[in-house]
Parts: C-alpha cells; structure tokens; sequence
C-alpha cells in the first residue's frame, strides 16, 4: 500500500586492474575530505575507522599519478586535509560515470525490480 | 612499452532496498548454471564453496516472484539444476544493464584511467 518506492541504485565498481581500482567508498571518502577537510571526520561519517580511512586515503595518493588528497597530521587541530586539483577531477569523473551509467542501465533496473517478489503486487 | 592495455571492467551492484540486490556474483552463478547444469559445479569455477552457492541460488529463489534457479538434490548423478524462464529472464536484463552501463561509462573510466600512476608515461 506505500504507493512510493526509491528507484533501484547502484553500486558501480571500475576495475583498471589488478589492484587497481576506484568504486564508491574510495569516492565517498574523497567527497567527505572535501567537504569535512579531514580524513578522519570523512572516515567517522562513513562508519570507517581512523586507520582504515588513513590507509585508504594512502592508497588512492598511490594509485594516480599524483596526491589526490594533501594531509597535515600535526599541527593545531589535529591536522587537516583537502583535495588536490587532481582529487577533485577523480571524484568529478567518477560522479559522472555513476550519473552516465546509472541513467543507461536504469530501465533494465526497473525491469529487475518488477520482477522483484517484493514488487508490490 | 606494453602497448596493449586491457579496458577498464565494471562490476556494477544493483541496491533496490535493504537486502535485496543483484551483482555480478549472482549473475556469474546463474550462468554457470545454465552451462553446468549443476549449482555445485557452477559455484566450483568461481572458487565458491558448495554451501555458499546453494545459500546464493536459495536467496536468489526466495528475493523474486518466482524461483529461477529449479533443482533436485538428489537423484542419478547426484542432482542437476537448470534455469526457469524468470531465471533466464534475470540474467539477461542484468547482462543488458551491464553492457548498457558499460557503455555509457566507458568514456568516463577512460579518463579515469588517464590519471592512474601506471597508464603507461
């Protein structure tokens, strides 16, 4: 009897190769550093711990071929961190991808769902 | 100096509600049903357990309207399984989805590709 249903989302993850690859944690961890300026705040939101948002982070300055995200560990406040040029055209570029590719494999989605025993019929 | 590079692959995730969701883990089993014949063997070349493949077929069965995936457990050869239409149906609209999404983000996950440490300059 809810008449309202949220369209299906997605979770796309792009594979470059073997242990190269960006999907939606690496993304929202970019996106909450941009938005909180620390890595750890940006962690604590997605339910991620300190060391585990430090290691990602580590990672994704890695993998590009420059920094994605420019951190200070000390300092007064503990520290913070922001995104590089090159950080925000990665998260631009996959925010793009998710919209392209979200937008193209939508009917078949809604064609999953109605099968769906959840369907509402 | 490798000149031949791979694209980048999807795996994409379809969410449509708390549980409930269709990946490339599904669709690979689905499809190693229909060419197996057999949960077991299709589970076993994709390093699945055997208890791992028949809880995956048994969410599958009981997540749509109808089962797609119909099995004897016992029997001549110890069982077989086979798709039903609603099963087929399921890995068609989700390898449509991910060729669709694939495509439309295929430009994206080459730019993405252009920023990686190993692109190859």
């Amino acid at each position: 009897m809810s008449g309202s249903v949220d369209p299906p989302s997605f979770r796309i993850r792009v594979i470059f190769g073997p242990g190269s690859r960006m999907g939606p944690g690496k993304a929202d961890l970019l996106e909450g550093i941009g938005e909180t300026g620390s890595i750890a705040a940006a962690g604590r939101r997605m339910g991620m711990s300190y060391k585990r948002a430090w290691q990602l982070a580590e990672t994704m300055n890695s993998m590009f071929r420059s920094p994605l995200i420019e951190s200070s560990r000390g300092g007064p406040g503990g520290g913070g961190a922001r995104l590089t040029d090159v950080g925000r055209r990665v998260l631009d570029e996959y925010r793009a991808l998710e919209r392209a590719a979200g937008a193209a494999g939508g009917a078949h989605a809604e064609a999953l769902r109605g099968l769906l025993r959840t369907s509402g019929d």
